[in-house]
């Protein structure tokens, strides 16, 4: 099959072999599925993380659960945000059928291990015409529903992971810094719970009109005027939750230095670089800080039921569709905000 | 009187005025007060602190309840940590009567504004004979403690807030990084709560007995076995705090290297300078961080009553007791940890 393979942090796209459903798989083609920024600072950062995760696995106990380690050097096809249809099933499978149309967080298992979708040597990940997964973990996808906005479950469900996770009520204020897919996820889950205010901050003129098309009460861009700032005009009396989705070294001490005493601080961009930051100032203020990773089952369950009931009009998010022959160019065209938000690849258009 | 007093970031004992109390005020003579290691902190990175507090000012909106801010190249006598005996009242007061022996949160105000003691150019810190307090603020220490029991109760208070804020339950473990005063009050405050285990790490034998004296049910020295894997021994099945109360760069870097998944971290050593982390690891397990200061009116009145009660057995904490004239010298014996926990000192010896 066609697919875009990452080998040393170079995209390049191939014939790989198809993947092939072992006991309790199926097999499934890829209707369209979402390119992550999470992908592009792999390709940067990657080898910066691989030094990170080879320390840290010196003193950490054995993890049965944790997925089998990926080696940078050989080829793996990258992807993580999907929505897909069964074309085959394996044996020991019943939940999904042939012809089902399915999404599932990116995860798999099989004898050998557990499996990161998108960043497994073993298996495939998204960006390709075909993919296996664990019939245990399909969720079938409501009819009616266009695959392009169920493969938008896994970004939005980050969304809805880290409001929970903040632990923010009705009665708190909120400001999401940065508005590309993760800032417009945490947008659409803070106004989908009834939060307000939210204050979107971001320096791009379309995220800013996305941010509104999302629900925040007020957006402002970064050089006219802070958002706490702005949150101090509009409001200025709830308790704060900042959200930085942007994930560059420096947003944590910028988030920091803006705000108020008990401030928390929800770290959902991924900043793979170290980082740095005045310890001081969080004292001073008694801030906090929850770091955030991913949705559960449950969470992830709820966002396709809440795209399914028509919750966020996704349509303006997504600002392109490529084939797989086109993703390290969409990588590249998404260095501009201006032009895209999300850029989803349909392998079968 | 004679004064331990700080001009430019270096410490000398000078006479200075006696100080006066206004309305509302009464003037106590320090009967013992604690060499707090933040101050120690203080003369060597204050300058880096006080270009992070002008910078932080430009954009901070009034706030009336801030102390005044102090000016490092005026006199400024130190010291927090006091247990003193009223003198003299001055108009408009009635709690206080000459002879009480008193404690009181080390902040006061007139109709100058809000002073912090030992961190005021206006008003003395405890590094002296004489001082002035709130009449509204003091509290009585109860018949037959000691002063210098007393006068341990904000160090101790800082230990009952951070447990406090921590939100840290009965069926939580606990690991304190840094048995110094603020780490043992932190092991004080977490044995009476009825947390266990407790894993305390230094790299002194002297503050690691102290530790066993609190009652840390693991106590370890980094070089051979870190916290964590003390924890994985003794537990290694409940959800984790870990305080840090070290307070030096890279400390919290450390913890969340160590840290497990969804592991709290408390941050309660005070760390001047810049700091750096890895945020990737925070989100890889959904760290949180909890920054904290100080204590509220409420817990200061608690840690009182817990020290009057017979809570702790504060002896062994005090490893010297100094005169004024002495405070110096104790500054710099107190970069020992063998030597030295906690200095008092007692202005009448």
């Amino acid at each position: 099959m066609r697919a875009a393979v990452m080998t040393n942090w170079n995209l390049t796209v191939e014939d790989v072999p198809d993947p092939e459903p072992r006991a309790g798989q199926v097999l499934a083609k890829v209707l369209a599925c979402g390119i992550c920024g999470s992908d592009l600072h792999m390709l940067k950062h990657g080898a910066e993380q691989i030094r990170l995760r080879d320390e840290l696995a010196v003193d950490a106990p054995p993890d049965p659960l944790a997925p089998i380690a990926f080696e940078p050097s050989r080829p793996l096809v990258m992807g993580h945000e999907f929505c897909c249809e069964i074309v085959d099933v394996g044996p020991g499978t019943g939940r999904g059928r042939v012809g089902d149309v399915v999404v599932s967080m990116p995860g798999a298992f099989d004898d050998r291990g557990m499996h990161a979708l998108g960043y497994s040597n073993l298996l495939p990940g998204v960006y390709g015409e075909l993919m296996v997964l664990n019939d245990e973990l399909i969720l079938p996808v409501p009819g009616g529903l266009p695959p392009r906005h169920a493969a938008l479950t896994e970004p939005l469900a980050v969304g809805v992971h880290a409001v929970n996770k903040s632990r923010i009520e009705r009665s708190d204020a909120s400001i999401v810094l940065g508005c590309g897919p993760v800032g417009l996820a945490l947008i659409a889950a803070l106004v989908n719970r009834g939060i307000g205010p939210v204050v979107a901050a971001d320096f791009s003129p379309a995220r800013r009109a996305l941010a509104e098309h999302f629900g925040a009460h007020v957006v402002v861009d970064p050089r006219e005027q802070s958002a706490v700032a702005a949150w101090r005009q509009a409001d200025g009396q709830r308790p704060l939750v900042i959200f930085e989705a942007v994930g560059v070294p420096g947003m944590i001490d910028q988030a920091m230095r803006a705000a108020p005493r008990d401030t928390r601080i929800v770290v959902v961009g991924v900043c793979m670089q170290q980082d740095h930051m005045q310890p001081a100032i969080g004292i001073l203020r008694e801030l906090s800080m929850q770091f955030v990773l991913a949705y559960t089952p449950e969470e992830f369950a709820a966002t396709l039921d809440l795209i399914a009931g028509g919750a966020f009009d996704l349509d303006p998010l997504v600002t392109g569709t490529v084939g797989v022959d086109d993703v390290p160019q969409a990588f590249a065209d998404l260095a501009n905000p201006e032009a895209h938000a999300k850029i989803l690849v349909e392998p079968g258009r």
